[in-house]
């Protein structure tokens, strides 16, 4: 087999070169239909690559139907070639790949620990016992102690592990939240961009407003108040405690992203300030860990709690059991807290990277908006086309792009460092560059 | 250390015992606080047990806060015994230690092949580059491609991966269907005992009923009429439809424990039979593989999958993203399908010695009802008291019973084989007699 793969890029891509590889041969039926492909193990060795990387080849071509795997023997070309010519997607015109996203919400390649999680899971999976039955509701109980130690720790929230709910995401918890608030019959959202969250309400017929605080519920992320980084100010936080106290609204404090506070001083929550009164605290992992584990965390006041206590038989638990297990102990043995501690270090120099980068392809032909915290940056760049033509033409050649904002001559995009690999902000931005 | 562990007991019971001893030497200050536990290794070696019954203790001893775990260090005594000389809990009495548990709904520990799982969970772990980025919504490419293969060959369901939505348990699923179909207004379920189905609706304002076929929404679980197992016959499932499709109900079909249907031909699915149109079809895979997997999935009929389209980027997927990858391999390579029919022998048989243990113990004192269906049977045995002192009184003998229906002088039990092994059925059932 005479092949060039370049080993220099990034997996991702080079998984992408033997999928499209292995699709030519199979449309051109230079591999025909009930023919075997090679074996992981052998595709590797003839293509000098990792087997990961095959594998994932493989599956994406089995996803489309291109092989399908058969038990215990492997996989085998299937008879697409001879249904449609076409990929079956071809409606729609193949996009190249993907070769740099700003616009992705993924957490750097390098920063998790995949062999220390592994371990982890291996040793839960290893809890057969624990297994064999259904969890506890609210919860694995051991696992609720851990974070009620994590969040007095490092958010100075004092709660009791009965308070803590975990869910699969925070549309979990707000599953099982909404129900018990339903009387409140208004929610307020800071922007209209958190989709998810605001679905939930308007599912259970709240009425969903945008930076009203006369509702019934207000919903914050303290530390992600635009979506470049601006956090609520201490003083912010307090007028805010003091309006809602005043009309009895609830306070939804989503602690996103407070973890990427670039301040010396952590800002305290909303939860801590109103001493546990009042303010529901949701807590998640998806940016701290990895997105695919689904574990989120809220903290009920009293109140709620008990009226929680009462329903609480009526929900099934939404996460992992096994994911609960091994997180508990990854907490227990200090591994978030070092996770975290390089993660801020890691997104401090990407942001700073990503910023210079900019400044020496743009100069002073842009503008850049940055808060506190996060992973993004808005960039404010004259544009003679509208934002959608934009977005269109990047992504034509390999760029994804999320517009903020378009006026007349000028486009704020976000960007993203927390996916993109540090070497690629240059050649991404020379890319922008040339299609404005 | 002298001691004597009953190793023919269940690693269950032997856990409890493990955790009682070392409760009592941290109570009794025998073990003072900051003292150091033995090591896992240390004490599995010296108790002559194996290191998963020890680290089961010992989560129980840390999650109760009698030990703490100290990052790479091992586990110390906490100063609970100076706090408060009984254990947190002490407001209720202690109850023993629970020897046979008749309402598990938990899977028989020798079903699961967790050397297998784990294997599948590991090589979804290596595919780091998918685990960095959130998943899809809706689940999974490939797994839902997997999903359609197998409800199309089992089920004679035909479907296209584009009409399957996968969620962390059917509750997750019900949550994003019930906003589609709120127009419906009222919902009908075959009995008042499937809470987690009944309070989702009711969260939605629908109004929930019982066996009454006017409502907009008819929710069955087919394979599973009655906790002990009756099937709907054929004859009833077309006349369903027919009413269903005269009145415009949609039909919402649980198929839940459908694997477990012991006749030799399996029973056509209502999504099946209406031809994809009006039914949504549930499927799940708690009771097949691990309780604490949480993944099951929903396939729509034609006009609400459209309507889910466009909304479907307001949910977050709610599964792990390495457990979907793990379990769509699992199920490419054939190992559902034979972890279904090892499942099946074992039931079959495990409910067949249920019954004549039975028979053996109570003889014609008792009446069973046994369905076709399903791990549990229904039992009425003569009883003096009221079933909620019979419940009390036996778990106070380490007996856990699930009480059906009191009449005078009898009391009906819903007695469930799944998670008890087989050779417990025999003294369960003496110690229930001495009960009467």
């Amino acid at each position: 087999m005479v092949l060039s793969f370049h080993n220099s890029d990034s997996s991702e891509r080079l998984y992408l070169q033997v999928y499209h590889y292995y699709r030519e041969l199979i449309l051109s039926r230079r591999l025909p239909p009930g023919s075997r492909m090679p074996s992981l193990r052998t595709c590797a060795r003839d293509l000098h690559l990792s087997r990961t990387t095959i594998e994932n080849a493989y599956l994406q071509l089995a996803a489309d139907g291109y092989i399908i795997s058969k038990a215990q023997s492997g996989y085998y070309v299937t008879d697409i070639a001879e249904q449609k010519p076409a990929p079956q997607k071809s409606s729609r015109p193949a996009l190249p790949p993907l070769r740099y996203n700003f616009a992705s919400s993924g957490v750097d390649r390098e920063s998790f620990r995949f062999d220390l999680w592994q371990r982890y899971l291996k040793s839960a999976l290893r809890q057969n016992e624990r297994l064999l039955s259904y969890g506890e509701p609210q919860g694995e109980p051991d696992f609720r102690q851990v974070l009620s130690e994590y969040v007095r720790q490092r958010r100075n929230v004092t709660c009791s592990p009965d308070d803590i709910v975990i869910g699969a995401g925070v549309q979990s918890l707000l599953h099982i939240l909404c129900p018990l608030i339903k009387d409140k019959k208004t929610v307020s959202f800071p922007t209209a961009s958190f989709i998810q969250g605001s679905t939930v309400f308007s599912d259970y017929g709240f009425e969903v407003r945008y930076r009203n605080k006369d509702s019934g519920v207000i919903y914050v992320s303290p530390a992600h108040m635009t979506k470049w980084g601006e956090i609520m100010p201490v003083s912010r936080r307090m007028e805010l405690l003091h309006y809602a106290g005043e009309h009895q609204s609830l306070i939804i404090e989503d602690d996103f992203e407070n973890e990427f506070v670039y301040l010396q001083k952590p800002t305290p929550s909303l939860f801590s300030l109103a001493g546990g009164h009042g303010v529901v605290y949701i807590g998640s992992f998806s940016r701290l860990l990895l997105p695919s584990i689904r574990i989120s965390f809220m903290i009920l006041p009293p109140r709620l709690s008990e009226a929680y206590q009462k329903k609480a038989a009526c929900y099934n638990q939404t996460a992992s059991k096994a994911e609960q297990i091994a997180l508990c102990q990854f907490i227990r043995d200090g591994h978030l807290a070092s996770q975290i501690r390089r993660l801020k270090r890691l997104y401090t120099l990407k942001m700073k990277r990503l910023r210079a980068e900019i400044q020496a392809v743009f100069g002073s032909r842009c503008q850049i908006q940055i808060g506190e915290a996060g992973t993004s940056l808005a960039l404010t760049l004259p544009c003679s086309s509208d934002g959608a033509s934009l977005k269109k033409e990047a992504r034509a050649k390999g760029l994804r792009l999320e517009i903020l904002k378009e006026e007349a001559g000028s486009v704020t995009l976000l960007l993203s460092c927390s996916a993109m690999p540090a070497e690629d902000f240059r050649p991404a931005c020379e890319l922008l560059k040339s299609l404005l």
